[in-house]
């Protein structure tokens, strides 16, 4: 598969409905296509209509995976919905979400985001109960969690009367699971929607008029099919979409400072998303303000790398007063082909995916303006093609920090190897890619503007900036081919 | 799915081979496609190399679920292989089989044969114990009770030094499982073969020049692939195909005859088969010329309905001294077609997939042979074809006695209801039936017939025809609705 | 692709039907059911309302091409089909037939069983007129010369007032297409059956009740969906099904006596359809009866080649007074595979396909009937076979004479080369496959059979037995390289 | 098939090559996948190795329709590619283009980008001279014409000594073909480049280093691939790539001015491409510097409807003086669905597809440009989207003129029903809209932004702002269902 990036990815996107009188499998198709970029390789759509659970899932795009045909059968009034990207070679059939498992309890279905740190323990736990695992995801390891008795796992084993047995199961859950997980499940009579106490991955609530609430990773979903942005779940929050609405229950008291994935803000959300009631374009239209207050150059133009820098670009437009403008374009149909380029062509390099645009750069000082540099593979061939379209002098400016340190809680960026600013200093960047001046946001400057925009403090990982991990990290998920392993999963010891 | 045929079905063929230095999944192909009369809905391979397992399954039938690119990645020198037919409508990929899980023994691939009668017992018993489970069916329990510690299941927890840990496993299996059960299982280092304490499905050894060993449902699949015939597996045998060549180990000292379903003479098995030491082809010529004893009539010709019933016809038609002929004509190419008859094609009845020879018929009195009736559907039009065809006398004579009773080890004729002759005496269904006179061959001719090949009496299941089952059956089981759920599978209780 | 086969294989069967009130693809799926033994490569239905025409086609059996969906849309009155078999590796949707256009007087569909002779010259002719052609086919040839002017071909361009312009087509193309050519001919209003005039492949017109016409390749496609046998359709005659009824066209005067196939009576026409108002079954036995008056033999049993020798077998058996039995089995699931056998599994070879029943077999001396021996690679495993099962001896008889000239009309054996006969004599044969004797039924006696039995000489093609070609053939089509050329189609010139 | 969209849709993307020595069909795919924007139904590639075509086409995306498997036979060292939209619903594979034929000067692939405003006519004639035809395209008309001698199309029949047979019969088919056809023609040895005298669809020449040559719709192909961009394919040109390089060929000296489809500009091109050696993006934000000049407004932020208008905002923006922001996103993954949403989810309408950015549009007077408006039915509720945001005013700017006519040139917009501005004044659309002000760039003004980029008059069509049609269109083609016929082609007369 050949793709011309150097963007790291997140691992999925979730969504929970329930809501009677509405068809919930169409809805959570459109809630997912919202979603698409946070998981483009499967997709998958869980029904309950209170007595039985329906399913259907495939690999592709959302729009790929489902039709009028395949939709039909999804009968009931709740539903969850998945659509995941894999940070490995595993794209298989076997590993799509969401997860259904038949339980004692009746039906349960699970949609994870994010990373359990402590996944390969957790497997190795489960298959010493003797539970046979037929995936190698830790979201699997979750799903049997949820279908063992709680007390297992820590909890007490018979929830007071009348009260909720999934809540105990999802409590019990919560107590062994060390990382990142933001979860909507499904049962025979209601949706849950939990995220961990670091609330290290964004979901948020929504309402429908006239009745019915929706949980998704983005609020861009809730405005797709017309619901209304409530809030956020909480870091350690347990709520519940069922006929009583929606009810907040205490899953685990965090016992560490909210840690929500800064990279989100950077790249990841949408940019017409909410996250800490800011929405996340107004927040990287900041970090362009910042980096333009941090690192002003004279020149004629500001650019950004198409499509996720341009905010960021408008912000640094804004606040150097120099002109925005589109330097460089990228092909539309993005889409992931298998063919791969042969010598020849993988000697156009960047051009097989961008063009510069020369009337705009011809003979100007431009400022080109990426959101983030991960690989670094990607930056100096388009400082080249900026060259070549004409422009005499190439500034880059990075609207977030250089990443140096490896992320175990979700994002595919596992090792130091991989990250080219944990083995070049910013002047060797700076020459490698080619820049006349390179300049990074620094980390108060890319926290500031969160912060601004947001409004205080509200607790954020950023590890891979600054290799503060939110949680202990084992010391074997930093040696090189351990954590390869972690990610790829394996079968067994 | 429409299908013009009055015949029982089986639920599956399994296969297993362990030769180093052989290309075992192609070898698995090729077993399975000589088991493909077992089960035409869905077909699987899994194959280990000695650490890691590799599986590929799907609908349809061998032919079409394996090319050349999806068996060049089954890898290993050990293999396993499943063809199944499902007694109901839940024909879905996920219940396709083998099933391979990992275990905290490394994998577990199981292909099944049979049905077990307490499989809603241990699905709760499972789920009790917090194991989810992701199929409707029988099979998956199995091989989550496989994955189990198994002094769950009643058996001494830690195997003596040495000692194979899977054998403790599948003992604790046998402990709990009853009914039918044939398995062939792969774990990293061993194939194993198990046969119910009853014996209720058949399971057979066999020997590859240069080394290595196969186990299949049927010998023929033995034949097809070059291996030599070495004898049957015995009722409560495990055995373990690995370096070592073949181990016999006691799985369970059955605690009642052996009871092999005597449909599998009948019916099932292939003619070229080999059964406690007989060609079936022998056994089913035995039961035709039994049935001439019994019920002789004057006639000038005897036919078979096809494709099943040409042996019993050519026994019958060698004691009576009456020329064997055919009568009719079958569509050689059978397979299941999607589409359905409209009203007016469902009055043309059996032409849709008969055909009378009329040269063969015109003016004569004829003897019309079938192994057996179950639903009697087809007989009656089947006769009436002849007649039109200027038959002057149509004589049936069934090669089996009546199916009076349901079946609950593995073969899809689960109610009363549904049973021709537990409805109408003999007399009703000849009038039924349109027939100038029927015959079912009696009990003691066809368990006669079978001994006087095989020489002496075995042990077998003849249940759907006397009424008397080899183990105890559930009470409710007999009950219409609750033996459709059975047959069904359900999410949970 | 892999197949262990010596018979020929034909090229097609063709259907039509126009019956108003009635589901036509439907029946024409049911029709192309019954043909499938005449084709297993492509299917394709064609249909007409009166105003446009429908089409869906496939590569793959007949149930595998057709669903409810694919089916649904197929509106109309009128219809044709067509099964197909490829002579060669062009296997592609592109020569899937019917072939459907758009002429001047509306839509055009073609379903086309034989091969013309001259192909290469119509194709030549058609391209030098400026229209281009889209398959390597010849049946592609004939669609295009039915869209001209018939005065194109040298037929009466303007047909009398009333006159039927697409009669005036077809004996256009009548009067210039050599070889073999039966026609399922779909236009906006009617359905044409044409037969080229040396009659070489078969066809048969139908009869609904309540109304309505089909025509036919073979009457067992009648039987299938309730129409009655009414006649065949003459050498050189064209049937116009529509409002009217059935009504009879001259289409050309044939010159020379009538042809038809006999490899049709000795192979390819299922046993239960009627040729010349005889039933294939009842001359397939008599070839058995004169093949044992011929060539007899003490023994102690007869059997045939499974499937297609039963019915030659059973003639034998009767007049030889020796008892039929079976000795051989074949996974009655054919379908080709694509999965090649290893060099081990070569070894094994035709066990992969057949087996032999022993207690049939041993200690005796044998008579193994086979319709026909094409190419001669399995008779002789065959006999090793018996051996091995213990037969003490195996004398072979043929029901045909040997094949020792290529065919160009249609069946797939195009040199000499490839035709043991023409390689060898019968004791160099004999010693090949190691038979104690052997022998084929003389030309005289195979048609002698055919006579006795359809009642005088209605002039069939032996050349494949005899050399003596019933038309002229080219030169250069003997010729091994051009032959091959010929059969596989080329790109122009 | 569900859009939210308001945009015209063109008819497809060319491309062809000439290079021996490299991948040539990998670089069509690379080639076809820069022109996707072009027509995302079906794509194809033809090849030739000097010998034979080979071929692959399907339904879908370029990236969809193509992996290694079937890339990997498509040899040789010329190649022409097509991407397709269709503008009705006749989406079926036959229609796939390109089309490849043989005939008797070897095979024949066409990709054909426009439409033949006397396609019934040609397709007539064809039909008259008993050529079948086997899609509804015009296209196929094309390739048909191609395959005749060229004597019938009027074109001298023979061609001198030595010249080339392909371009007498190109002259042929440019004497009789009316309206749009941007053609690349593959033969045994050359490929082709043909544009209509009218020039009403784009085609450019590219040179790759290290020899051979490329054709291409659009100049961003050439750079995708590394191919520098030479010059654009003349009116009534035709070009020859083969061994020669390339070859200028008089195809037919034009009649009338060049009418290149001033909408290019407007909308279909990709920003980045190249067009009368301007760049498209310099064009956009040149229309919105003119439209700025032409109807400014005191605002507070400039935006543009995603993506297709950002350029023209862009202009506008420099122009007003005015900050350019986002104010809308869309869904980047875009790609056709068919699920419909239902009565609830198409209330919510845009919404499934933009969102609105409250941060920048809050409490401000917004100016919302457009590049185009067709039928209306996505611009009112984008304006109702930036007020609910908080926008205290909306303008409205397009940026080209109202479309009144229909286009038959190959733009899905056929009839004047379903263009707003045929049926309502601008205040009337305004008022539709509920925007504050609304205005439309005017002809002079968007023909003089075209102008000042490029320099001079080069000759533009734009007839769907003016009424003013290039050539002779026939009347009936104004008829509401006679243009819808035209559009969908229809089977015969």
């Amino acid at each position: 598969m050949f793709e011309f990036d150097d963007k790291p990815h997140d691992e999925c996107g979730v969504f929970g409905i329930f809501a009677p009188g509405r068809q919930v499998a169409r809805m959570t198709f459109f809630g997912l296509y919202a979603l698409q970029h946070r998981g483009q390789e499967s997709a998958g759509i869980v029904t309950s209509d209170g007595i039985v659970a329906h399913q259907h899932k495939g690999m592709g795009l959302v729009a790929q995976v489902f039709n009028e045909d395949n939709l039909a059968p999804l009968e009931g009034h709740l539903a969850i919905g998945h659509t995941r990207y894999s940070t490995t070679g595993s794209a298989k059939l076997r590993n799509a979400q969401p997860y259904l498992i038949e339980t004692i309890n009746g039906p349960l279905g699970v949609s994870h985001n994010g990373n359990l740190t402590n996944a390969l323990d957790l497997r190795r736990q489960l298959l010493e109960r003797g539970v046979g695992l037929s995936s190698t995801t830790d979201s699997e390891a979750i799903t049997q969690i949820l279908a063992a008795p709680p007390a297992i796992w820590g909890e007490a084993h018979n929830p007071q009367n009348g009260a909720d047995i999934w809540v105990s199961r999802i409590r019990g859950l919560m107590r062994v699971a060390q990382g990142a997980y933001t979860l909507a499940i499904l049962t025979r009579h209601a949706v849950y929607g939990v995220r961990d106490p670091l609330g290290l991955r964004p979901l948020c609530i929504g309402e429908l008029d006239g009745g019915g609430h929706v949980i998704a990773s983005e609020s861009c979903a809730l405005e797709t099919i017309g619901a209304h942005y409530v809030r956020e779940v909480e870091p350690g929050e347990i709520v519940r979409l069922d006929t009583s609405g929606i009810t907040s229950i205490r899953g685990m008291i965090p016992e560490r400072k909210r840690a929500l994935c800064i990279f989100e803000f950077v790249y990841f959300a949408r940019p017409d998303s909410r996250l800490d009631d800011a929405v996340v374009h107004e927040v990287r239209q900041q970090m362009g303000r910042r980096l333009a207050q941090e690192a002003p150059v004279e020149a004629d133009a500001v650019i950004g790398v198409p499509d996720s820098a341009t905010p960021h670009s408008i912000g640094y437009a804004a606040e150097s007063g120099i002109v925005y403008t589109e330097g460089l374009t990228k092909n539309r149909y993005i889409g992931r082909t298998f063919i791969q380029p042969d010598d020849d062509l993988r000697q156009v390099g960047v051009q097989l995916k961008y063009n510069a645009l020369t009337a705009n750069l011809q003979g100007k000082r431009v400022i080109m303006i990426d959101d983030s540099i991960v690989r670094g593979n990607t930056c100096g061939p388009l400082v080249q093609l900026l060259r070549e379209a004409g422009a005499s002098e190439v500034h880059v400016r990075v609207a977030s920090p250089p990443v140096r340190h490896p992320c175990f809680m979700g994002i595919d960026m596992a090792t130091y190897n991989e990250l080219i600013a944990s083995n070049m200093d910013i002047e060797g960047i700076r020459q490698h890619i080619g820049a006349d001046s390179l300049y990074y946001l620094s980390l108060p400057g890319m926290v500031g503007a969160v912060q601004e925009v947001v409004g205080g403090d509200q607790g954020y990982c950023n590890a891979c900036f600054s290799g503060t991990y939110p949680i202990d990290i084992p010391e074997w998920l930093f040696e090189e081919d351990r954590s390869k392993l972690f990610f790829e999963g394996v079968w067994g010891t």
